[in-house]
């Protein structure tokens, strides 16, 4: 089974990772890009059986750093 | 109007920071994950009107190397 993690930076860190693609995107000629928020995406090959917690278990310990990320886990 | 887009090396590319993190939930005591790709999810914030096009180009232009990385567009 497979398991898809998200992982982004909360509302109201600073992001200059997205802020350096919006400035490249107005440079060459994209118009009306308000935001950009860039994070990760985890994807996890797990064996059989494997529950959601486990996943948001790995995330807590390793995956994202709590204090300024938010993540979320969907099993596919 | 917001696009999520996700950027994923491409099948058959080595991908060091997945492998990397393979490696670590097993010393972390997590059994059963076979594999682990890393990938960037870039979330725009884009005025009413875009196109999935648009996003598109902006894929091909800027976000993705296309020759080791693949992406999708997401219109939420």
């Amino acid at each position: 089974m497979k398991a898809r993690v998200h992982v982004m930076l909360k509302t109201g860190v600073l992001d200059p990772q997205g802020e350096a693609v919006r400035h490249a995107l107005g440079a060459l000629g994209f118009e009306g890009v308000n935001g950009v928020r860039q994070g990760k995406v985890i994807e996890l090959d797990l064996a059989e059986g494997a529950t959601e917690d486990q996943v948001k278990d790995m995330c807590e310990k390793l995956l994202a750093n709590t204090v300024i990320e938010s993540y979320s886990v969907e099993l596919v």
